[in-house]
Order: structure tokens, then C-alpha cells, then sequence
């Protein structure tokens, strides 16, 4: 989830700082741009794959919602930039992958990027870099891979379901950020889940596997915090934004994504200490165990190898040993190590070892 | 205690931000409006079970506490919040059960949410939303639960005691706040009491499900936190509040619970803290455990193999071992092994293992 | 020390916010009321059980410190706050001994709490709940238990010691709160000489006793600093306060008690710190211990293994054993035994395990 | 990497605190110093090796980007300091190389430290102390070591790429910061290929050599945060400097170098929170290695000890044993001790011990 | 190093808030007064025991350092006092040895503490109690111990070396610091070099005193910090004093010495960090050892227990047992053994207990 491919910074030292490369792996699909234009009135949806195609389709007045779904068709994010004016440093983080979420206010456009994770069939964890530009009556919004994450706003504007319609390009921007943040609750359930599993599992057998699967847990709750904490910095920023292209009744709303991103983070806190807690029952359970055998092994040798030592006396072949002339020598003899036996078995249950 | 539904989140996210969603579990028992009526002269109580029967009953200018017993009923709590004038925000945080505690305030109302917490007979801490809604002269309360934690605030204002009947809502509003804090209290307390169990068995024996009830334990003081934290700050909000509906000359009694709270933080910490020293006691009791079962081993062992190797000595078949001859072999062999063995348990004794 | 009264916190619930309680444990001394009036020429002192007899005693223009020995007869304490028009609030946390220190600046007069912490003679720590109120001309103490704490200070004044009298009612408190800090000083070197003693024992020997031990100056650490972080705090509010009942040129008084604690908060925390390389060295002397114990094992038994295997060999009841009929076959087996178990030898020797 | 060469600050205590000094290693090589001048037509560069030969090369109106590539000789740098009026103090922080990034505004010339970190063909760090000097018309950059890190940003000068020929002083100096910060992603990238790596191993077997390995990445995580947590408040203070020397246009770079520190930080925080995972890692593995050899041991000694009890029970001398004449004494026994010793394999069996 | 003589703070509980009272340990020597005045044309150096002495050598207009050599002589401390008209409290600071660095600023005079560390030859850290008194022409300095620490100070001065004949007090009070900084960091260099040693000493053999080094390691640790952070806080309240006494062109000095405690208090916090892996290293280190001793035994155990079996069986006095007439019976069974005892050899070579 956290990978990297290597030497990917390497390549990128030689190169002047404004220079655009995206970071991201490849993909052979071709980069859709879907259009949405909508008042309250009317609405308006459209695909294509140029900019050229695309420019001739905007309306004026509407909210033009510009989705362009894949991000690695550098020339093409670099034509849009140039027709809406946007920074050379704001195109880098669209194209950078690794680019923590953040906020920056360019007065005409704000620049909003943040990480899209959704959970795979597999239960594996799903990172999508996506990007917003907030503009006057546009709103950019760039995916780096093709998915339907947004199809359900896009369902909502269509069906004129909810605010959408009456409302501009920032309520649209909050309903896109906060479909991502839902997201997130299910990621932090699921690792929820996976830690409850975990820490059943723990407490039944040691398994070294399971020392892994921790460190894989607290692998991925690392890398949300990381994304996380940079996430609510940003949205804090939109919701105090005194930057015009956030209306002041608005506002409410992203301190409500702010509020649900400050409960991610609380429950994933939580879940972290937790998990230290796993890690504890796990390290007690193999010393329980080590424990157990200590104990098995003790028995065993405390009873028999006194017992070993007698039957070993009397295996001597000494000329002189009286005992062994005796006529009940034999029995005595068993029956004196049975009692020392039963002894030292009284002995170790009263110690609690058996 | 912190459970939840599964798939819970899944079910929202294709909805709108706004849809409202009771996201706790079900019940069947039926709704239950409480309101009471008073000022410093009169006091009027009933009970319905739909808005319409409520209106009427309303009076203008006296203090009107309306309590709703369950949230369940989505559409009820939609009535009332169109009747209110409360925002969908608003009504979406007094259905979502996992609303951490917040303080919004709307100008002409104040929504405020946090957990109750209450000690079942079985030991178990049952939890609950509750929020209110503060007017003018109305307040809201709506309980997730049907229950009587707020019978003795009934009782009080209906005989006359306390302050009730010459304040207003705000008044109101600290005394039910105060009772759920009061119960924090005895939440604290329980879990201290049960640390305190924890750690006079954890030093006894060396059970495996002891650690288990450490981590249950650590899992409450991890959910009371997250719970008690945003409370506080919600506190501080209202008691620095600027808005009318909470008069100057009342702002003590909200700077009163914050300390309460405070205090109850400060417990919660010094017990979590505690609860580290247990794990620790544990853990040093299980090496303690391993250590004396491992002397004991060592013990047998050391004292009765060398004996065993004299006697396997004298137990070789060889034709020629003059001691076999000896008259004394015998006793000679077996007062030299009392020796040996002696020695071993004296120098035994002296480091300190037996 | 932090031991509480179970289901204290229950009685409570039930009553109104403002219900005057008494928190502590019982006493059946009498309350006593002490007096002493000063100014810079006259002193006059006196002793009393109820407020109608001090009342005549109070002498306007003086610096009048009124001393209320036993906080248990509550009624008493409701008729002070009557006389001098304390808040009901203020009342509360007189008589609520597990209230922490707080300053509560109410305009005519300042609430001022802490905890007197002693070390009796058993190297216990006792513990009393001290309220102040400052008024203009009077000084109200009460003391949870009778002590002669604050002894000291009135032989200061009565022997016209210091600058008590030239000083008004403030330099009063201070030096009152002066000499419960100064306590805290022989706590904290008390806690840290029990620290050496144990960290001097930890290493000697493996007693779990002194796991006990060490939890045990933990949690007085614990409560310790529960009680003097918010104590820190109220006096910092003292020491800048802008109430006219602090006298500018006072507050550099307040300032060095305020240094004083924050010293004895840096002492705390060094030693906190400690605490836990104690329990390092525990942990490690035990696990040092165990390889010892574990040591001593292999060595016996590697030597001694071995040579049991050789002369059980020679124990055989086979027919055909040539070695058995030589005639130095005896001493040739036990010199071959010898020389192996001295390879043994020197080969841990040089691993050092013996 | 954070080696220091002893007795080094013996040395400068008896001085006064203006003496330069230079701290770190000899080199033989001469300082080359190498002068860029430019503006928007015209680029002028020339190397040499004393500053009477530089002075007369300087181009007034020009950016002019003179480069010191050694500063032992620390006349030369005193020559410097006197020509552009930098304050002593600046001189000891340029000439000192454990100074700690940071910066200095001066009005007239601001001074900004760092830490150049390359990554050596062997693997291992190489740190370089780089100073920086930002005046109106000129920057100073002083290196410790010669090297050509900043080679590439004097190429794209040259080749009139990017926006440097265009903009003056302080974008060239953001060039020069970035670079060295881009520098700091593959310092990270790397450790995190070697933690990687490491957490492989450590589960794969125990060698004590890993634990240092563990402890030397330790260390290089805490001298990385250590350069880089006062880089990151230096170059904050750059980006919101209102010194005119940086235009208000060009802080916007400085945001993003910023944003790039705090990214590097952040990562940086995660893998040392992973690398206390790998140890944990390291220690249950150990442990659970320890299990393993102790089952061997426990199953091993519980099924033959008991057998050669019994062996040892026929072995002995007694002259009345019945068994032992009997004709099917001996296979009977084989039997018995063969049915024992399955019963023991089963009964490991079923606790998971083999 | 921390060592405080017991019951220290019991003798001074009864005395009155403003009694003097020498907190350190004794000293036979007497006191000696030094004066040095200059000026940037004359300077002129004395000696004496007495204020009486002293006074007429002071020089108006001057800068007039007079340094107290050892502050045991109670009396002499409060005469100065006395005559500088210090307050009460600033004199209570300069005797109490256990006073934490601060700055008190009185308007007509900044009072400042903090503590010299030096090195004795014998590796031990020494600690004094030093107090600066900083007037408009004069600066009192207080030592604890009679040393030469100063003298530095004092040569430059005579010998007009640096600038310290052109500047006044603050500059004297900024140079007496510096050397007091600069003594710092010869000692976290020190502590650095012992647990460099530490560190390799640890992974070489299990000592428990190495326990008990890594202790007293971060005992010292524990008191730089307790000294160094409100250290840092009374310089920083120095460079931003707004008192008349600290000249604005000479805050910058103090920013530098700011600057030097911010770099050592950030070198002691990253060995400190250090220092809690030495302690991981040391615990692994043991828990391999044992490892390594529990597969010896193993390796011995479960080759021979086996074989020893196998000999008792044909120890056993059975009549009819046909291997014991077998002709080559004897080679066969030891053939048979030593082919087990290698195959045993062999598994655990797999296993790598070898």
C-alpha cells in the first residue's frame, strides 16, 4: 500500500524544479474527461478525450464539473492548467503521487489534494491520488485511476436528488470530499475488524506469522495517520477559508467533513493502542507457553531421575550389598519409589504445576 | 462496549450527505415525547407520542423541556427538526450513535451531544447518545434509550428543590449535563476498583485470561478518552459561550462541570497509567514463575546426575574393579555419594535457590 | 494514600447540583475555630466551636485569619459561607476532599484549594484536603483533619516574626501556601530515598515483593503529580492575577511558590523517570538470574551426560564384550572419562559459563 | 555520520566566543571558488582561488552567485565576511559544522545553514555543512567538501532552462535548498529499503548482528530528525520572511520547499515508528526460536526418561525378581516402553509440541 | 551528582519564607572578592574578604565585575545584598544550591542563575551553584565552589583581547554564560563517548553492572535536561528582554547562546533516545545468550538420553534375551548408536543449533 517503486527520486533530482513528471505506475486505458454542466434548471453531461473537444462544451454561468480520470497523460493535465492560469508547483502535486493532502490558496483557484483509499475484494487497501481546483464556476477534479468512486454524485446531480442542484462548485467540492472521507470510516472498520481478529488469533496459538500480520497492521495505521493528519490541516483551512469561492453558508459544511475526518482519526488512535495491546497479549502468550513446557519438562525430570538413581543403586555389582540378598528386596524397593513418586507428585500439584 | 455494526458506513455511502440514518440498533418499544412546562410559579408535565399531540401543549414564556426517549423514529425526529428550524446537520449528528461529543452553535440554538454512560448490574458499562438542542425557551433532549437518568432532574423540578423552578433552559441544560458527568464518576471508579482486582490476582497466579481483562480493561480506558476529551472541549465552548441563550451569571455552573470533567480526566489517566504497572507485575510474575520452576529442575538435576553417573560407575560389568571386591564398597560409596549430594545442596543453598 | 470510600460518587448522583456533602472520612474531635486579629501594634487570638461566638471577635481593619479545624460538621461551614457570602459552589468543593486544587476568583473574594501532604512517622503519606477564601480583611483556612501545620506561622506572628504584620491578608496566604509547598519538597526527596533503597535492592536479589514495591511508588508518583499539575496552575492564576485583593507588589511572593512547585514537578518527573529504569534493572537482574540458574544446568548435565552414556555402555550384559575382560580396562575407561569430562570443562570454561 | 571528533569543543572553550574556528576535517585540496553572474541576456563564470582575484569579476545589476567549495581555509572566509559585512557570529556558524540548520536574518543579508546529505556508493551517508549567504545582488553558498551537487542547477543556469535567468537571488537560493531537499528523499527512500530489508531478516534467524543493524538505522533516523526538524522552522521563517530581499512573488517556492520538508519528516516519523515494530520483530522471534528449542528439549527428555527408568528397574541386581526369569519377560518390556512411548508422542502431539 | 544531603528541607519548613539559609555543603576556605573595573581606556583588579573593603574600589562609570567566590558566608551575601538593594527572595536564590536556572527581572537589576558543569580528571561530572546579579555598572557573580572557570574571561579582559573592553555588563554577563554553554558541551560529548563504550560493551558480555552504568548513564541524562530546560527559558527571556539593561545590539548574543543550548539540550535528547537502544541491545544480547546455552543443553541432551536408553536396555538382567549372546551383538549396538547419535547430529545442523 506504502510502496514506492525505487529510485523514483532519483530520476527527478537532475530536473529543474518546475519541471511536470508524474510519479505514479502506468496504465495503457485512454484519459476520459467527463463534463457535467448543471444549474437548476438544466444539466448537461458529456465525455470526450481532448481538451479541444472539451473547451467548445462549457456553459458559461453553470457549474462546470471537469472530471478527468487519469492523470497520466502529463501533456494533456498540462494544456488544462494553461487555459485556467493554474501554477507550474500545483501541476507537480497533481501529478505527484506522493503528495501528501494539502491546501493551497491561489486566490482565483484553490487547490485541494487528498488521498481517495477504498478497500479491494481482497481486503487489501486501495490508494488513489485524486486532486481538486476549485474555481468561480468550475470545479477540476483529477483521479489517477479510472473508477466509480464519484458515480454516486454524479447519480445525485442527475436525479436532482439533495442540495446539489441549487448550490455551486463548493458544495460540489464538499460532497466529493466527503464521499472520499466516508471511505474512510470503512477503512478504519475494516482495520478494526482485522485487530479483533488478530487478537483472538494471538491468544490461541504462537504463531510467527501473527508478529507479521501486527507489523502489517501498524504498516497501514501509520500510513493513515500520515495521510490523515495533513487532511484535517487542509479541510481546517477550507472551512475558515475566507477566500470568496467558499460562501460563507457553506462553511457549516466542511466543518461537518471536518468533524467526521477528527472522528477518523480518534477511532484510528484508538485502534493504534490497541494494537500495542496485541502485541503485549502475543509476547505473554509465547512466554505462557515456554512456561507450560518448562513445567512438562521439570515434572518429568523430578520425578524420574531420582527414581533413575535408585534403580541405579541397586544395579551396582557390589560383592556386599545385603539389600539385594533380601527375599522382598524387589517389591520394597518399588514400593518405596512409588512413594517417593506419588511425594513429588503431591508436592508439584500443590505448586500448582500440574 | 465500543462495538459496532458492521457494514454500518457501507449503507451510507451511497447517500447523500444529508439523508438522515438512525445508525444504532433497533427497538421496539414506541416512542415516548416527555415535556415539561414551568416557571417559577406553575408547572405543567405530559406525555404523547407524536408531534402534532405536542404543539398545543407547548406554553410560550415558560421553560419547555421536551425530551424524546428513543431516536429510532427517524420521521419524528425530522418533524421536529423542521418545526425548530434545526439544521440537517444537526439532525444527522443527534441519529448517528457515533457521534463523538460537540458543541454547534446555530445563533438562535445550541446543539450539544455527548455519550451517557451507566453502570449495568453486571458490571458492564451501557452507553447511549444523548443530545440536546437549547432554545430559547425550549429544550430538547433526545435519548437514544429509554431510561430514568434524568428522573432525579423530574423529580427536583417538580418539587420545588434546587434552583430549577427560578432559572431557565441553560440551567436546565448544566443540570442534566451534571448528572451524566456525575456518572462518569462512578464509571472512573468501577474500572479503578476492577484495576484493583486485577492487580492483586495478576501477582497470584499466572493466568492467560488475566491478560486478556488487562486488554479489556486498557479497551475502556482507550473508549472513555475518546469519549471524555472532545467533552471537554465541548464544555469549554459553552462555558466561554457568547451567545444570550446562556445567560453571564450562569457561566459558573458550566465552568463547574468542566472542572468535574477535568477531574475525571485526570483519574482516567492516572489509572490508565496504572494500568501499564499491572501488565508490567505480570509480566515480571510470569519470569518470577519461569525462574522457580527452573531452579527446581535444576536443583534435581544438579544433585542426583553425578550421584547417578557414580552409581552407573559401579553398575559397569568390568571383570577387574578391585572396589566391587571391597567388604565396605558399598556403604563407602553410598556415604561419599551423601557427601556429594550434601555439598551440591549446601552450595545450592547459599546461591540462594532453594 | 488515593484509596477512595466506595459508592461515594453514588450518593451524590440523587442529589441537587448545589447539595452540600461531606466527602471524607468521620472524626468525632469537636470542630475547632481559631482566630487570630492583627495588625501592625495589636494581636489578639482566640478559639471557639460555633459562628455566633467568632462573630463578636472579628475585629474590622484587621488582618483576621479565621482557622476552621474539622470541615466535617457541615452545617457549620454552611453558616460561614452565609456570613460571607460564598457561592454554593465554592461550598462544594470545601467539603469535597477529592476536589483538586483550583482558584476560583469571585470579584469580592478569591477560592483558593490544595492538598497538605505529611509523611507520618510510618513513612506513610497523609493527605488533607486545605480551602482559602481571601476577602479583603479576612482570611478563611479549612483544614480536612486538626494538624498544627500551620503552627509555625502563627508563632510567626504572634512573636511578630517576618513581615506578617506589616503584610495584609495576601502575604497571610502565601505564607500558608508557602509552607504546604515546602512540604512537598520532603515528599518528593522521602519518594526519591525510597527509590535509591529500592533500585539498591532490585539488583540483590529477585524478590517479587519488590515489583510491589516499585508499583507502589508508581502510583504515589501518579497521584503526586495529579495534584500538583493543577495546583501549578491555580497558582499561576494567583501570581498574575488582577484582583486589587492581591497587592502588586505581592505577587513576586506568589511567583517564587509558583518556581517552588514547578522545582518540585522537575524533581517529580526525574524521579518518575528512574522509577522506570528500576524496573529495567528488575527485569534484567531476573532474566540475568535465570541464565545463571540455566547455566548451572547445562554445565552439569553436559559433563555428566556423556560420561552416564560411557559407563552405561560397559553396563551391558552382552556375551562379547572385549573391553571387559582387559585387565586395565577399569582405569583406562575412568582416565578417558576424565580426560572428556576435562575437555568439557575447559571448553565452557572458555565460553564463559562457569 | 554523527561522528565527532573528540576534545573538539576543549579546544574552543579557552577562546573568546568571535574566535573562528573551523571544526570540521583537514583537506589538502585548494578552495575553488566559482563566481556566476547573470541576468536575463547575459552570463558570465569564472573560478578562482583568492578573493582579491573575485572582486573585480563581480558584476553590479547582476545576480551574481559566488561559490565557496571549501571553508577550512578560513582566512579566505574571514576576507568574505569583512568584504560583505557579515556579523562574527555568522562567520563561527558558517566555519562551525555541527552548527544546526537555521536562520539568521540580518536586514541587509540573510544567513541560512544546512545539512547537504548524499548518498555514498558504499551505502553510507556522507553529510556536508553548506551555508548560505542571500544579499541583493549576490548569494554566497559555502561547502565543506568539494563536490557537484549543485552542478545541475549551474548547468540549467548555463542552458537558460527553467526560470532562473529571469528571476533573481532568491530563486536561485530556492533552487539551491531544493536540490539539497530533494536529496533528503532518497536518504529516506534508502533507510526504508533497509529497514525493509531488515524486517525481512529478522524473522528469518537470529543473529545478534542485526540488533546493531537495528541500532544503527535507530541512529540514523534520530541524526536525520535532528538536522531536519530546525530545517524546517529555518525555511519556514524564509517563506514567511518580510525581508524585501525575498520578493513576495518567490515565497511560494519557499511554501512548497515547506511542504517538501515536512513530507520528508513525515515519512521519516513512520519508518522509525516501523523500525520499533522490527525490533519487537526481532525479540519474538528470538523468543519463540527459544520455545522451539525448548519443545525439543521437553519432548526428548519426557519420553526417554521415564523408559530408562524402567530399564533401569530390570537392570537391577536383586536376587528375587520374577520378571526377570520369566521366558517373554523381555519383549513384554520392549512392549510396554514402546506402548508408553507412543502414548507420550500422542499426548505432545495433541498440545502442539511437534 | 545529584546527590542532596538529607533532611535538607525539613530544617528550613519552620523558618519564616524570607530566612537565608546555604543549602550546600560546607567549606573551610574563606571567601574571596575579586573586582575588576574597566573601562575601554583603564582597567584595575582587587582582592578582598570584606564589603567594607571592597566598596571604596568601586569605579562610577565603570564596568565594575565583582565576583563572590564562594557564597557559604552567609552574612557577606546578605551585606551585598543589602547594598545592591536585591530583594529578599533573589538572595534566598543565590544560597539555595538546588535552584533550578531562571531570570528574575527587577527593573533596576536582572537577577540570573544557572548551574556550571565541568569535568573532573576522574570522569565525574561536577555541579556548582552560579548566580549573576546584573546592574547598570556593576555585575555580581556568585560561585558555589572557589574555581578557575572565570579565569578565561578574566585574561581577555586584561588583555583587551575581544570586545569585551568596548561593551558593559550585559556583554560580561553574555561572555560568563557563553563559557558556562560552551562547558556543556564538553559534557554531552563525554556522555556520548561513555555510551559509545557502553554500546560496545554491551553486545561483548552480560554484566549486570552494565545494568547499572546504562542506569546512572540516564540519571545524568535526566539531570542535563532538568538544568538545561529552564535554562533555555531564562536565556530566551534574556534576548527578548525589554529591560534598558541588556542593549538591543546585544541580543544578538544572547540569541547565539540560545542558539547553543537549543543544539546541546538536542544532542543530550537524541542519546538519550540512543541510550534506550543500548538497553534493547543489552536485553537481546542476554536473551541470545541463554538461547545459545539452552541449545547446548539441548544438543547434548538429545543426543545422549536416547543412547543412554538403548545401553540400559541391554543393562537389563533378563534371562532370555538373544541379543545379548549374539557374537557380534556388541559392535552391532554400538554401530547402531553412534549411526542415531549422527543422524541427530545431523538434524540439529539443519536446524542450525550447530
Amino acid at each position: 500500500m506504502s510502496e514506492k517503486s525505487k529510485n523514483k527520486y532519483k530520476e527527478k533530482i537532475g530536473k529543474s524544479p518546475g519541471t511536470l513528471l508524474y510519479t505514479g505506475e502506468g496504465s495503457t486505458k485512454e484519459t476520459v474527461i467527463t463534463l457535467i454542466s448543471y444549474n437548476q434548471e438544466k444539466i448537461v453531461s458529456s465525455t470526450c478525450n481532448k481538451l479541444e473537444q472539451l473547451l467548445p462544451m462549457l456553459k458559461p454561468g453553470y457549474t462546470n464539473w471537469i472530471d478527468i480520470d487519469k492523470i497520466q497523460e502529463v501533456p494533456l493535465v498540462e494544456q488544462i492548467g494553461k487555459h485556467y492560469g493554474l501554477d507550474g508547483l500545483v501541476l507537480e502535486d497533481i501529478l505527484n503521487v506522493d503528495q501528501l493532502p494539502k491546501l493551497d490558496d491561489h486566490h482565483n483557484y484553490i487547490f485541494f489534494t487528498l488521498k481517495m483509499l477504498s478497500l479491494e475484494k481482497t481486503g487489501q487497501i486501495r490508494q488513489e491520488h485524486v486532486s481538486f481546483v476549485l474555481g468561480n464556476d468550475y470545479l477540476l477534479s483529477f483521479q489517477e485511476k479510472p473508477g466509480d468512486v464519484f458515480n454516486s454524485i454524479r447519480k445525485r446531480i442527475e436525479n436532482q436528488y439533495g442540495r446539489h442542484r441549487r448550490k455551486g462548485t463548493d458544495y460540489l467540492l464538499y460532497s466529493l470530499i466527503d464521499v472520499v472521507v466516508d471511505h474512510y470510516f470503512i477503512i478504519v472498520e475494516h482495520l478494526g475488524d482485522r485487530l479483533a481478529e488478530l487478537e483472538f488469533k494471538v491468544s490461541g496459538k504462537s504463531d510467527q506469522r501473527l508478529v507479521h500480520s501486527i507489523t502489517e497492521l501498524k504498516r497501514e495505521f501509520i500510513y493513515l495517520r500520515k495521510v490523515l493528519i495533513p487532511l484535517r490541516e487542509a479541510i481546517r483551512k477550507l472551512s475558515i477559508s475566507e477566500n470568496d469561492l467558499i460562501k460563507e453558508e457553506n462553511t457549516k459544511y466542511f466543518d461537518d467533513v471536518l468533524d467526521h475526518v477528527n472522528q477518523v482519526i480518534q477511532d484510528l488512535e484508538a485502534q493504534r493502542e490497541l494494537l500495542g495491546s496485541v502485541m503485549d497479549l502475543y509476547n505473554s502468550s509465547l512466554t505462557q507457553r515456554m512456561n507450560n513446557v518448562m513445567k512438562t519438562l521439570t515434572v518429568i525430570t523430578t520425578v524420574f531421575i531420582p527414581l533413575t538413581f535408585i534403580v541405579g543403586i541397586y544395579g551396582m555389582n557390589f560383592k556386599h550389598m545385603p539389600e539385594l540378598e533380601w527375599h522382598y528386596g524387589y517389591p520394597v524397593t518399588l514400593g518405596v519409589m512409588f512413594v517417593i513418586g506419588l511425594c513429588m507428585f503431591i508436592w508439584m500439584k500443590r505448586r500448582e504445576w500440574l
